[in-house]
């Protein structure tokens, strides 16, 4: 696990290197690191443009990224989620919009093990390493449902969901909705230029603005019942790993936050060593001499390394439920889901934190729209209220004081 | 003195009864809400479109706040520096750009007070009243020095600063530099469209954007010796009073910076009110009623208070010295200085937290672009990096622990 | 209102003075500064002996502080509550449990203006006057109720309260009951010596150890029916005045709190100065000259100064209510409830960090038991959980976002 | 490693299985956690009494913590200082005197590895495994220095210490001294009941009180020149690991920071849950339902995982260190130390914020001496002023900034 901040500056990526897989954890990392250098050095630029971001999709595929879950047998990278937590902190480093993408791909990658039988998940796994599909999804539950209708053999979505990241650069997208005549959930993968399938292109938020989270219309999108994620003969067997869900996705969070801090302190220690003036009236000749300076990155520091550490605690415990994942318990889920919310929290407290303070040591100037070091703070706040972290400190207040365990959701 | 949130939203401004002149300070600062709720209405939309301010400014003149500190007998509001700060607060509650335009206005309105003759005094203060004059100024002393050529009868200003609040709407503009031949600054107003004074139009920046506060290059624009601040027969005479432009200038600072999380606060709470939706997992109907929004309300609301106590309480203690300008002594002088740096830390402090933190509480959708609701942010964000609010809490500190006084300065 | 640290210790105050009733405010408030500076000289030790407070008290009766807001034709003060507040605060600097002794006591004084009929206005304010009497009270309501009997001319009350502030050392105590036979509240002032009346001098927490703010057994106490505050012919006349307690004595809460705070940043600063050694690796000569002690004493001044700004700002708005008192509405009360709300959060907040925090400039050696620094702490964490401090942020949040204005009780 | 909050009140040690070593890490932890929960429940009393802990140093003795890092074949733990921290900390939460007293002693026990001879460090390590010595410490730099006399086969110290951490409850004590006629620093272990060794028995401080961190007098103390560590025929050969005991016993702070912190909210949750009442105008039955309760304990339980999350990174990379002692370099070293330095910083926060703020949540009864809470806050103040925290904060700083090392010293 990386525990300093890493000099992403120092990284001189050789992509032609690529070709060949990283054997180990630290490889992967070293690659995502290369990704953030990439990415890194023109988010400013990108940001303002506001194109689709398929050059920055082609580059995850490119480097093997987002294939880093996939079967080795297959070209996948065989890692665990412990590496892909670091992989995608170390990415959203480099653009906080793009670390969100590559979380939301992996999670929906890694789906099939959640809701599916065994043959959809081998089944799912080789196709997405085989073609390196880039995943998107249509599940915000806070929309009224999607519904669907149940023609035999195949069923049909119909409906709108507000939100849906990846949409645009994605290859497949995850569906789910109600069946009109049971009420059960379903989620199926189908192709994102499905017929019936638009992406309406109207992200336009303050913050991770080239996430393409737009929202989506679905119009009698048809797929084979066999494709409907755990269910055999039309029937759903419920598993406690498949509400691992919130979890995985809460941690992926953490994980791009805490990227996307770690960025913008690392860009603001830059700006202060190389154009930060040191202040008229205090008799110092150079910025990082002031102690006000030192005080504020030491103390910004501290606090991110206390999330980071958090942040990787939580994905080692996280990673021996997936391990022992059909025997977990629900005390050992519940007291699980509890850290992540705790994760969650001081996550986004050092987030918000760093992002609004590091001006203070870049000082006035560094406010100029061609510096652009608004942009950690903009990716920051607007993911950071996908749900309110006031419940996740309720989650871990009712569990501390009388033991309670949260009630598994598929969402937040 | 306004103490709770005024809903400006209330407000309903009838412009044709601006025709008559407020009589006393509460209607001035009546005048100022009605012009911040003008202000408020497409505050979002002006700030994207990002067009010089010239109707706006125009409306600082239709209301009459440009001489609201103006001689009664030539058509002014005859106000002292408590309404003036409490009114900059008010219109900046509705724009912080204009906030910001209509506080360093009134500094350069009075400005003739601090370095000028009595003959001076009056001579501005008739003119800028009668005509209406809106001031901006030329004079940030972190770049090098604008030199002066002594040609006799007249003095001509040659150079360039990075920053010049107000430019490309004012009327006249407040020039300083140094005299070649003795080092002696020397202040004086000139025509804005003075030949060889060029406007660049070059701020760009995170915030207050609509300032017009980019650089101005001054090549060799001259004025009568007689215009020069203070002088007299090239002698200058300084007096104590001449060195309270920093404690005005800060407490117009603060006074904007308070406007502009007040109306922050209001609008996230018309926004919650009116908009956001409930934690789908908290139990309420209401966003208004979950315990984490009023807990932040309630948080952030007190934080307001207090510091605009404290701006109110200085403002009080700043007129005393006013009115006795003559006689202050160094002491009251320098205490007076640090008071006014407590409130600056104050106020950025609470501006800060307020203007990041109301997303918490308007939630997830209130980043949509639309909103706009990060413009309180980005104002605040911008401006409170003036000059290193560290070195105002070095003087406080100071002061408390071994009672130095505040070197007087020209600036911050 | 005094805004900045008045340094105590440089009062010499001459008791033989004190014979000479101060003609205004600031006579009264430089007389509570002399009050306070006695007190500080031996706090620690008295806080530590923890006798019964007989010698403060008197130098309370002794200074005229008792009777400062008795009539002067009675030989009392006249002041009004702005003043009350100041003095309260001054005395809690000198010593927080006395101060509290006294803020209590000047709200007993006033009690009958808030539930008597005119006559027993004049006769109570009289008699407290002229006799210099020092109230206690016994009016805890989260106990059960202490219950009365109507014995024809006369009531009797029975029962038990866990706290009487003030009791051992009163001449005078406010009872609280329910009439059994209708279930009105009757206050009303016994002697506390009566028979009955039964002090367990059995407070022993963690501060303000010299309150007496122990349990009280309360066995048939007889008083006259015309003794029963506010009731005519057994008949209880309802006033919206009569409301006012709660804002009286949070206000009263506030202002020994902020007392304390300042107490303690100046007892620190005395020891910073005069003792703290600056750190062996910091390259300083003198503590004082360490940056992080300028900053943290630039910090907590300024958050002291911001609490202190508000308390005094809704004390003058408070005044207006008792000014008016017989035509206050229920919004114009509740509002200002509110105010004392937020005032309360922030004084809360301020004197928790400054008695924690003073610690850290000075240092180590300065936890020594014979430097007794934490008296300060222990004063102020004890007294501020009087109530939930979280229950005014929740009154003056919903009062931002909804208009809810708090239901009158008559404690806190 | 212990993430959650263990209950301590749930163990119930059975004393009589001592006799067992515990075979591995997870065995060392659970034993300190049954050390703990004796130690708990009678802390508070203990404290108040102030005797010396005769009985609580056999109890460490009797667990066999004193030699968990002795060699195995002597009868020692063998284990690592991954596991010492962790029992530190666990220890601690019991009781923060006998945690502070514990860690001091396993750095002395460890500090012959740091600067003796192969030889010393062998004889030490079986000595005070075999006898189960106690060790003191008398080497607080911020003293004049210990002079030392060469008398050609031994060498004797004088002077004087003003904290010696153990003194009256050791077995063995650590001298420091400089010799006279070279200026060499030497340690050297003698026997606490040592002629000349004066322990005077003066701690008389806030917290920690059952330390005997009181001041000592060294009166001509003879060793051996043998046993001066590091020495060979009076000559010293440094090596970067001697340098190592800076980081050791910070983090030994830090661990028993975390400790002190860990058993307050215990000990407040246990309070909340069984004992304090809903608030009065609350709407709640019971103050475990209460959101402000709620919301402090998820707040302050997320801040303690982070900050144990980050002790418990930090711990496993100096195992690293301790792992490859003689090839480390002065950069790993350098950047171990400021990992260290952020860890102690990140403690010290949370360990006064959840000791102060526990309060809030167990509410106004809770401050009554019988109940001790203030214990918590009382140890964490105290020793957390050892050495100033700003100056941790500049050395991440400086590290992050501009890549300084801090310099090595032997004391913080």
């Amino acid at each position: 696990m990386t525990s300093t901040l890493s000099r992403d500056t120092t990284v001189h990526p050789d992509r032609s290197a690529w070709t060949e897989t990283p054997s180990d954890s630290a490889g992967w990392i070293r690659r995502a690191h290369e990704v953030a250098s990439i990415l890194a050095a023109d988010a400013v630029e990108r940001d303002r443009a506001g194109a689709t971001p398929h050059a920055e999709v082609a580059l995850l595929k490119e480097s093997g990224l987002v294939t880093l879950l996939g079967p080795v047998e297959h070209g996948g990278g065989g890692q665990n989620w412990v590496t892909a937590y670091e992989v995608i902190r170390a990415v959203a480093a480099g653009d906080g919009s793009i670390g969100q993408l590559l979380g939301y791909h992996l999670l929906w990658f890694w789906a099939a093990r959640l809701v599916g039988t065994r043959e959809q998940i081998e089944a799912v796994e080789t196709a997405a390493t085989q073609n390196k599909w880039f995943f998107g999804g249509a599940v915000n539950p806070r929309d009224s449902d999607v519904t669907i209708t149940d023609n035999g053999d195949t069923i049909s979505y119909t409906g709108r969901k507000s939100f849906s990241t990846g949409s645009h650069v994605s290859d497949v997208t995850v569906l789910e909705g109600v069946l009109e005549t049971t009420g059960a959930h379903i989620f199926a993968i189908v192709p994102s230029n499905s017929e019936g399938l638009t992406f309406h292109h109207d992200w336009d938020n303050l913050g991770q603005r080239l996430t393409e989270s737009g929202s989506v219309t679905i119009d009698n999108v048809t797929t084979e019942w066999a494709s409907a994620a755990g269910f055999v003969d039309k029937e759903f067997q419920p598993r406690v790993y498949n509400t691992l869900n919130v979890p995985i996705i809460q941690l992926v969070f953490v994980n791009f936050y805490l990227g996307i801090a770690r960025g913008a302190l690392q860009a603001a220690a830059d700006y202060t060593r190389d154009t930060t003036r040191p202040w008229l009236h205090g008799g110092f000749d150079r910025a990082v001499d002031e102690p006000y300076v030192i005080d504020t990155y030491g103390d910004l520091t501290t606090k991110l390394w206390a999330a980071e550490a958090l942040a990787d605690a939580v994905a080692v415990e996280q990673q021996k439920i997936h391990d022992n994942a059909w025997d977990v318990t629900a005390e050992e889920r519940g007291a699980h889901e509890v850290r992540v919310a705790a994760a969650k929290a001081a996550a986004t407290d050092v987030a918000l934190e760093i992002t609004t303070r590091i001006f203070e040591v870049t000082g006035a100037r560094s406010t100029s729209s061609k510096v652009g070091l608004d942009l950690f703070f903009r990716n920051v706040r607007t993911h950071t209220l996908h749900d309110p972290v006031a419940y996740k400190r309720r989650e871990v207040g009712r569990h501390q004081l009388i033991g309670e365990l949260p009630e598994p959701t598929w969402y937040s």
